[in-house]
C-alpha cells in the first residue's frame, strides 16, 4: 500500500502562484533594504545548541525545535540521566543542534564571530526562514520567513529616522498606502513607571499598557492591579489613556508627567529627534505617530520601539515591528556594541496585499507564450522561433507532446498564457506562423524569419 | 562567563560578499529555469519522517537530520522499546518529522498532494536548502542548495533536447565558456548488461563503469571482477572502452554491440533523437557528449541521464546531473508519471566561477554613494540628497555618527563605496555638495537644487 503523502501541521507547501507573490514583496523589500544600503548576509538554518538555548525565555526554549545527533545518539547517555527517563534531562544528551528560532540571535552570534572582518557601523538584512514548535493556527506557522534589517554599531537617532523612511519607502512601493507606523521608547515607559512608583513593576506594567487596544482601558488597569500595581500608581499613569493632538503636542503632554524622570525625559529628547527627523523630510505614505501604550512583548528593547499597523479597514495584527537594544552581542561576550532594527511581517503583509487586490496582475502570469506541438518537424521550428523569444527574455515554451490541439489550448488556458503560436505543415511551407490573443480571440500572421516584428507587438 | 559562539560543523556562514555572489549564480539560473517556462513551488523545510525514511537506501536513512518531537516526547515511548536502549528503535518513537534530503522526493510528494490543481505536463523548477548529515570535507557541506528543474507527465524527448539548451544558456550567461554536457541513457546500459549476459548484475556493473574517470580501465574491470561480472563478460563489454569518433560515430559502434537487445536499440534510437534535436539549433558555449561510461550512482534514472563538467583545465567534480525518472510518484501511489529533471551544483559552479575570475565586478560594490556626516543640520540635508538618489534607485546612505572624517573615509573605503558626498557647513552655506571619486581622488561641486546633474554622471 503506497503511502497517502502529507506534511507536518504548521507547515505549507507554496505554489507557483503564491511563490511569486510572496517573491514580490520578498524583492520589494530587499530593493529597498539595498537602496538604504544594507548587505545581506546568511546564517545556518541550524546552529548550536547552547547558542540559542537560554535566549528566549523558558517558553521560547521549549518552541525551539531540537535535533537528533546522528548515529547511535542513545549510548552516549549514561546510564544515571537514561534511567531518570525525564525529556528534559535527557534533551542535551541527545541533540546538540536546534533550528533558528529567530534571526536576532544567529545576527549576534554572527557579529561576534566576525567582529574583525566587519566594518562598523554594520548595516545587515536577513530574509530567512525560521522555525517554532508554537500550536499552528489561522496565519500563525511552524516555518516562516523573518525579513530584517539591523545596523549595529552605532548610536545615533539617525538610524531611527532612517528606519521611519524605510518603511514608507517599503510600503508605498507596495501600494499599501496609509499605514501607521506606531513610534514609542522603552525609555519613557521606564519613566512613567518611575513617575508613578511602580519601576519594580516595569515589565507587567509594560506588558499590561501592551494590550490597551485589545482589553481596552478598564482591562489594562485591572490586569495592573492583579499584578501588584497600587490604585494610587494606576491613578497617577491615567494621563497616558487621555493623550491627544499630534505627536509632539503628546509629548509636551508626557513631559508634565516625566519632569521629575531622568530617564523618561531622555526618552522625551529622543522621541523628539526621531519626530523632527522625520518631518523634515516627510514620508510617502505612512503616517508616524506616537503611542506611549506601545511596549512590544520583547525585553531586550532599551530605546525607540516601533510597530506598523496596516491601513484602517483591514483586521490585521501589526505587519512590522522592532526597535533599538543597546546590548545586542553581550550574550556572546561582545559588550557595548548597541543595535537597531526592523523587521517586516511577510505572511501578514501577503494576507494584506491579497485582501486589497495590490498584487500585480502580471505575478499570474508564468508563461508569455506556448507554441503548439504538430509534430517532429513543425516543433523543431517552434523551438527556434522560442529560441529566439528567450533571447529576448520572453518567457516561452513548446508543448512537449503532440498530444490534441484541444489539450494543448486547455492548457494555455488553465495556465493563464496570453499567447498561443501555431506553426503547423501549412505555415512550415509558407515560413509563418500564426499567434493567437487568447483575450481576444484575435489571430495575426508572422513570418518565421522575422520574429522581431511579433516580439514588437508584446 | 559569556559563551565562545561558533557554528556546526558542516554549516556555513555567509557574507555579504558571498552572499552577493550565490545569489548571481541563483538569480541567473532562475532567469533562465523562468524563460524556458518553469515555475517556481517550495516544500517545508521539514518533511514527516515516513515521507523520507527508506527513499534514499540505508546510507540515506542515516544521513537524514531528524527533528525531537516537542513536549516530554520522552514519556510517550513505551517500557520495552526504552529497556532496550537501542538507537534505532527509539528513532520513530521520539522523532516524526525529518529534514529534507534533497529536492526530488518532497516534490513527487507535492504533486501526489496537489494533482487536481496541477496542469500537466508540470514544469517545475525549486532552489532551496537540504540537509545531510553527512561527514564534513572540502566543498561538502550539512547544508546546501539544490537548484533543480524538472518536468512531470510528458514522455515526449523534447524536452531532453530542452535541457541540454537550458544547461547551455544558463553556463554561457555566467561567462562559463567550453563546459561538457554529457549524456547517456540507462536503457543503453541495460543492453549492454544484457549484450554481454550480466544483466542480473546491473547495478554493480553500472556502479562500476561510472568509476571510469577516477580509477581507469584496468579498475573498472577489477571492480566488475569483484562483483561477480564474469571475465568473459567484461571481455564482451571492452568495445565501450575503445568508443571514438563524434557522438554520432560511436551510437553507430554501440549499435554493433546492441543490435541483439530491444532496450539498448531503444536507447540508442532515444539517444539520436536528443543529439539530433540539439544539433538542430546548436548550442552556443557547451558541447554536447555521448558518453557510455556515464551511469550516475541514483536507481531511480530509467532514460537519458545527464552529467555537466567544468571547462577543461579546472579540476572540479560534476557542476550539474540529472536524467528521466519513469516512475516518479510511484513511491506516493500515483502511477505512471514520467518525470525529467536537471540539477545545478550551486557550491561547485561558485568555485569555478571564483577559479576563472568570471564574477562580475560590480557584486563587490553594496553602496554606491556615501555621504560624510558632520552633524545635525549637515546630514539632515545629506538625508534629503539621499533620499533624492535612493529614488533613481541608487544604493546610498549617510554615515549614522558624525565622527572624525578619516574614520568615516576609512568606513568608505573598507567598503569599497566609489563615490562619498561632502556636505559640510560651507557647502550648505552655498547650497551645494561635494563628490569625491575614490577611486581617481577627483572632487567636483555639485547644487543641491539639482541632484540629477551628480545623477547623471554615475
Amino acid at each position: 500500500m503506497p503511502q497517502k503523502p502529507s506534511i507536518p501541521k504548521g507547515t505549507r507547501d507554496f505554489s507557483p502562484t503564491e511563490v511569486a507573490k510572496r517573491n514580490y514583496i520578498i524583492q520589494t523589500i530587499k530593493k529597498h533594504f539595498e537602496v538604504f544600503g544594507f548587505q545581506p548576509i546568511e546564517t545556518p538554518s541550524f546552529e548550536n545548541s547552547e547558542t540559542l538555548m537560554g535566549k528566549y525565555g523558558d517558553e521560547g526554549d521549549r518552541l525551539i525545535f531540537k535535533i537528533l545527533n546522528s548515529g547511535d545518539f542513545i549510548s552516549k547517555v549514561d546510564d544515571v540521566t537514561y534511567s531518570s527517563k525525564n525529556s528534559n534531562s535527557l534533551i542535551p544528551k541527545i541533540s546538540e543542534k536546534a533550528l533558528r528560532y529567530d534571526l536576532t540571535v544567529p545576527f549576534a552570534r554572527y557579529v561576534v564571530m566576525h567582529q574583525n572582518e566587519i566594518d562598523f557601523p554594520f548595516k545587515r538584512y536577513q530574509i530567512q526562514p525560521v522555525w517554532r514548535a508554537d500550536r499552528p493556527q489561522k496565519g500563525r506557522f511552524r516555518e516562516f520567513y523573518q525579513c530584517d534589517a539591523d545596523v549595529v554599531g552605532a548610536k545615533s537617532l539617525l538610524q531611527e529616522v532612517e528606519f521611519v523612511r524605510l518603511y514608507d519607502a517599503v510600503f508605498t512601493d507596495l501600494g499599501l498606502k496609509g499605514t501607521t507606523i506606531k513610534l514609542n521608547n522603552r525609555k519613557v515607559l521606564s519613566g512613567i513607571a518611575e513617575a508613578i512608583g511602580a519601576k519594580h513593576l516595569l515589565i507587567d506594567f509594560t506588558v499590561a499598557l501592551d494590550k490597551l487596544d485589545k482589553i481596552g482601558e478598564e482591562g489594562v488597569k485591572k490586569e495592573m492591579l492583579a499584578k501588584g500595581i497600587s490604585e494610587n500608581a494606576i491613578a497617577k499613569a491615567s494621563p497616558l489613556f487621555e493623550m491627544s493632538g499630534n505627536s509632539l503636542e503628546q509629548l509636551e503632554q508626557l513631559k508634565s508627567l516625566l519632569v521629575e524622570s531622568e530617564i523618561g525625559m531622555e526618552g522625551i529628547a529622543e522621541l523628539k529627534e526621531i519626530i523632527d527627523g522625520v518631518e523634515a523630510l516627510g514620508l510617502e505614505s505612512a503616517k508616524l505617530q506616537l503611542d506611549v501604550t506601545l511596549a512590544r512583548g520583547l525585553n531586550y528593547y532599551t530605546g525607540a520601539i516601533y510597530e506598523v499597523s496596516a491601513p484602517e479597514g483591514v483586521k490585521m495584527g501589526s505587519i512590522g515591528g522592532g526597535g533599538r537594544y543597546d546590548d545586542l552581542t553581550g550574550i556572546f561576550g561582545l559588550k557595548d556594541i548597541s543595535g537597531v532594527g526592523i523587521s517586516f511581517g511577510l505572511d501578514r503583509i501577503y494576507l494584506v496585499l491579497e485582501e486589497l487586490g495590490l498584487f500585480p496582475e502580471s505575478l499570474s502570469k508564468s508563461v508569455e507564450v506556448l507554441c503548439v506541438n504538430f509534430g517532429k518537424r513543425e516543433s523543431t521550428a517552434a523551438l527556434k522561433l522560442v529560441n529566439q523569444l528567450r533571447g529576448k527574455g520572453i518567457k516561452s515554451e513548446v508543448f512537449p507532446t503532440s498530444t490534441k490541439m484541444q489539450k494543448q489550448m486547455k492548457y494555455a488556458n488553465n495556465r493563464n498564457i496570453p499567447f498561443v503560436v501555431l506553426i503547423g505543415e501549412q505555415e512550415l511551407a509558407d515560413g509563418t506562423f500564426v499567434v493567437k490573443n487568447m483575450a481576444s480571440g484575435e489571430q495575426q500572421t508572422f513570418e518565421l524569419a522575422k520574429p522581431e516584428v511579433f516580439i514588437h507587438t508584446l
